[in-house]
């Protein structure tokens, strides 16, 4: 089995500025691969470190992968260190210098010299193209090994990982005993319940099953070595013992599950937001065609925009108060109404940190979801951060909005 | 200066299943406490690794801090590998024994005999007390060397980190040289520009400035060594040569400045969110209080929405296309009318994945700004992902909003 090591690349790592997601992300992709991985080494913005930590990591791996320090800045550094770790000189690609040059022009971004720094690359190194930023990757092979050097801002590293890198990793790297996994995707239930139902199967080796769980989710890894089939009876025994509950399998988020049962009814769905002033609708329309379903929605953050924009009655919001199942029920109805739609999804609550006008407690949230057939509501007592309790709202919202599609 | 590295111990640190808060805690106390901080690995639970990277890190560093590993578990291996790194024993501690079974009877837990492991220490090793769970940490010296264990989770890391552990580094560790940091965030202005500004400042030593570039923003990391009135002049310098383009300092984000300025003037503010799909109204209502500014806002999907939550001439819309600066300005302007607000920010365009109905191209995107004094648009072409242009919008709509308030 071939051995990969990572080298996360930056001061603000150290300094505790930012977490490494690119660096779990690359944890999460390896078994996937038949790759082993046994160290992680983080070093700040220091050539002599840098180049240390890959010699140290050459040393010991097959595959060195290095994250961030590709930027046009001068601490940018990553290019030099590997070069000197290699022992080659560090040329500049002319042909990609002036792709940078129109890719500037292009965008009208005001260009500056040391944007070249990210032309340059160590002798004999092959670019790894990113579509999404202007500091390209680079595959760099010494022998039998290869450094890959990626950008760190998520948003290039991502793609790239799940790209191009993922591919030649599995092509000159990848193990026989390839790990199979399959995620499911379960709402509605504690990690502890789903644990309780699924107690004699969590001792299985081959597959196994890790659960893990995320804010009002749990995702269910399971593992097979060696034989993907492995997976599809023990996939059927999961969902047989949580039932709807598992909403969706892979990369299905909730949201996308909603929409997918929205756009089979034939219905369009809306939103009514007041304390997640817009998240229900960000996560709805982040999924790619929502536009065909998703109608629109309507952030009534005041309670003269509740009244003027979803038409609720002054009257029943100063009797009920605005965090109140009647208030969500009418937010909801009042959105199918003004927009015309069949579903909506309705939000209200107290976020915090103080508590609100009508001495509602921090926390205390409603969600509502009304059709054709009916208004349901629901009532929770979050106990987070002001954002937790946010991220909360929007979940439970559209766990309601996924149980009433399910019926 | 002394010199702190971080070790960071498991298996699922490595496999990415969660993330390494306790190592980003250390990291920002540390310059703090006037100790430096230059590397961190990431081992799993195997012995020798371990043994390898406690070795390592003693080789070049005053203080090695060891996180996690000091559980009941087979797999917790971290007083067995100090013990191999330092060669000492380990020693069962017949005293602290006793207190473990008692714990355990008072709060009713089972009891198994693998938790009298947690009741081993390192010869010489003293334990560090720990309210928080029922493995103690370690305080392990060899010459003018420690090594710290403390256990991963967080609950338990971090009142240790802040308590006690805290205070001996500051006693044994500790610089006169503490250092002194100040965050200055930028908009409007790409990294490279900001640097091409700065080029002769970003070579002082004392105090340093480190720029770090986020989705449409660059924080710059202002460090004094020793005394912290040296960063007035640097502040001052960096915000005479950058403008209004710095918007903040420390925690003050782009959406709680825009909010504040807003506010100043009296006025109150609504969102019309196209492609964003509520980003801009969730990034807002995420500051505490928002609700005495933010009116609220309108989610426009679709072009039916348009017209009739917005007022949108439809043959505007036919004529110009929904993703144009003329739809852009319709909605700012159609947001202050239906909202009653005097200052709207609009977002539309196409974020991808596919051209969308116009055939306008992924990621042209229009950002538009309304007030009682004019009302402003700007064109974008972003080149990312879904996700990564909604975020960009969003970030240039909140952008083109606080240089409209700043005038």
């Amino acid at each position: 089995m071939k051995v990969c090591e990572v080298i996360s690349v930056g001061t603000e790592l150290l300094m505790g500025q930012i977490a490494d997601t690119d660096a779990q992300a690359i944890g999460r992709l390896l078994p996937e691969l038949g790759i082993a991985h046994y160290h992680r080494q983080t070093v700040g913005d220091n050539l002599d470190r840098l180049v240390g930590a890959l010699q140290l990591a050459l040393s010991r791996s097959d595959v060195v992968i290095t994250i961030g320090g590709l930027g046009p800045t001068e601490d940018d550094l990553t290019r030099e260190a590997i070069a000197a770790a290699l022992g080659v000189s560090l040329e500049t690609d002319e042909q990609f210098a002036q792709v940078l040059r129109r890719m500037f022009a292009t965008r009208n971004l005001p260009w500056v010299d040391s944007q070249f720094r990210q032309a340059q690359r160590p002798a004999g190194a092959k670019f790894l193209d990113n579509p999404n930023g202007s500091a390209p990757g680079l595959w760099c092979r010494r022998g039998s090994q290869v450094i890959v050097a990626m950008p760190g801002p998520p948003g290039e590293f991502m793609p790239m990982l799940s790209g191009p890198v993922r591919e030649r990793l599995i092509r000159e790297f990848g193990g026989a005993e390839t790990l199979h996994s399959r995620i499911l995707r379960v709402c509605g239930l504690g990690e502890s319940v789903v644990e309780d139902r699924l107690r004699d199967l969590l001792s299985s080796t081959n597959p196994t099953i890790a659960p893990y769980a995320k804010p009002g989710e749990v995702h269910l890894r399971l593992t097979a070595r060696g034989d993907a089939s492995l997976l599809d009876p023990l996939v059927a025994e999961v969902r047989r013992r949580l039932g709807d509950s598992v909403f969706g399998e892979g990369d299905e988020t909730l949201e996308l599950v909603v929409l997918a049962l929205t756009r089979e009814r034939g219905w369009k769905l809306g939103v009514a937001e007041s304390l997640t002033g817009g998240l229900v609708g960000a996560r709805l329309t982040s999924v790619p065609g929502a536009s065909d379903t998703f109608a629109g929605g309507i952030i009534a953050y005041t309670p003269s925009q509740k009244s003027s924009l979803l038409g609720i009655p002054v009257e029943l919001l100063r009797a009920e108060g605005l965090v109140s199942s009647a208030s969500a029920e009418a937010m909801a109805h009042g959105c199918r109404e003004k927009l015309g739609v069949e579903m909506a999804i309705a939000t209200t609550g107290n976020a915090g940190p103080t508590a609100d006008v009508d001495g509602k407690p921090v926390g205390l949230t409603y969600v509502s979801v009304s059709t054709p057939h009916g208004t349901h509501v629901e009532e929770f007592k979050f106990r987070g951060t002001r954002d937790g309790n946010r991220t909360r709202a929007a979940q439970a919202a559209l766990t309601l909005a996924y149980r009433v599609l399910r019926g």
